[in-house]
């Protein structure tokens, strides 16, 4: 099967959805463009698309699924809006266009991100096509899993790491929780939005979420440094500069090669469940492994 | 009447709430502190004494509020420690402490502040004593009143206004926003706490705790002048320092002496509604007006 038209549609859904979510106008305009930015940075919209599959896989209605996938976005860009700052990252370019706090500033950026972050409850609170103890849980999983045991603690978790030598054990615990954890909730919140997800289907979602999210890790490091700087937007062997600890690093190019074709492996299996439900979910996981940017 | 009992009561009521907020230890152990050390960092608790008062105003009951009262706080902690950081205020003492990103780093201090955000929606998702739609009504509000609608955005307004000449006018908007929201919010999350709320509750409310906000603003400008360092906690006249406006510099300390007391008096007016069930809140408009620190 090829799913890229469904990668697209989904894409160009969540484009279209996200460009209603920030008012027009407002007394704070700077922070509204700054924000408004950070959303549109060119992104792939991996997390979205995570969202529309799990809710179409479990028969949902695709604007049922609509304000979890505009929220996760808002979290993910606040996360790199943060993330690039110079006190974290250090990063001026990303995606070939200059950093929020390049384009506008510092302090600007900080609030940015956090307009984001309370941008993104406000979007799964406002949503009326789902029953409100549904909304409810998404808010609770979405705030656990971007919080400080998920997203969150695990950029502290890379950031103690740095310039230490760590295990291939630590390097997946911090994975799991600083980008792991937000596909996690992309699929969970998909999932629930069909209003349909019996345990076992979250279950084998969840086995599935956790293949794709460290196999999504495990291709960055390895193209960090066999892709160059135009194809990346971001400087080539960026991490190797920060002294991060990367899979090639520690296990050898062929044998961080091995591990992404596990993880690929553990995601099909992870879906049989599905049957050919799961065929869009199947031909994602390869896409992420084979992909050049 | 004396409330002060009440507000110690209500004070110590948040502090346990808020100890029991974060997990005992996690793989994050690093931000889990930083979270923990600006929870409690002496704050005198005024918005979830806030939240409890309106609850108790409309006859609810207490830990029906103890999600929204720590919820606020955490809000209004990660706030503090955003604002406190270099590219924004650079504050290295706050209440006589070592501010965050000081006793920490500064990357830890943002991530901190993230994830105590997330904490306070995780909180509201996760009561069980109110139902689901007036949960999710409360976090609509939070979201809001925390965002680029809100106090996020009048940090905004405050930085785009540093070193400019404003009228008092555009001052009192950029208060509306950055401290008087999270006010109005607390108000507002308590009164819909007690399950009991009318449209007129909450109008009455919201007058009051429009006044009650910028009032509190309002006295913060003339103790950073009148007060000193050691009863501040902060360096006194830093605002001067950093070119902020304020109603002192704008309207002359008499003048700003008039308009808090011409706000403390539309505090009182708004509530009369409610004859003697509002004493407490009566109190707290004079207490805001008459603090030293």
């Amino acid at each position: 099967m090829d799913a890229k038209p469904l990668l697209q549609q989904y894409q160009q859904r969540v484009e279209q959805q996200l460009k209603t979510v920030l008012s027009l106008s407002g007394d704070a305009e700077k922070i509204r463009q700054a924000m408004q930015y950070s959303l549109f940075n060119g992104g792939k919209r991996v997390r979205p698309v995570l969202v529309y599959m799990a809710n179409q896989l479990l028969g949902g209605k695709l604007e049922q699924a609509d304000a979890a996938a505009c929220a996760i976005e808002c979290i993910h860009s606040y996360s790199l809006v943060h993330d690039d700052l110079p006190a974290m990252d250090d990063d001026e370019l990303r995606r070939g266009k200059p950093t929020c706090h390049i384009a506008f500033d510092e302090a600007t950026a900080i609030l940015a991100g956090d307009g984001l972050q309370a941008l993104a409850f406000e979007l799964l609170a406002a949503d009326t096509t789902l029953p409100a103890d549904i909304c409810l849980k998404m808010i609770s999983i979405l705030a656990r899993d971007s919080g400080y045991r998920g997203m969150v603690g695990g950029q502290s978790i890379d950031l103690c790491n740095e310039g230490q030598q760590i295990s291939a054990g630590q390097l997946e615990l911090m994975h799991r929780y600083k980008t792991g954890a937000l596909i996690s909730a992309s699929i969970e919140l998909g999932a629930l939005s069909s209003n349909h997800a019996s345990d076992n289907d979250l279950q084998a979602l969840n086995d599935y979420s956790r293949a794709i999210g460290l196999a999504f890790q495990v291709k960055d490091d390895i193209l960090d440094i066999e892709s160059n700087t135009e194809t990346l937007g971001k400087p080539q062997g960026s991490d190797l500069l920060l002294e991060k600890s990367t899979y090639p690093a520690l296990l050898g190019m062929a044998g961080a090669k091995q591990k992404l074709a596990l993880l690929n492996e553990q995601a099909h299996t992870s879906i049989d469940y599905f049957k050919d439900a799961a065929e869009p979910l199947h031909w994602l996981a390869d896409y992420i492994v084979e992909r050049q940017y």
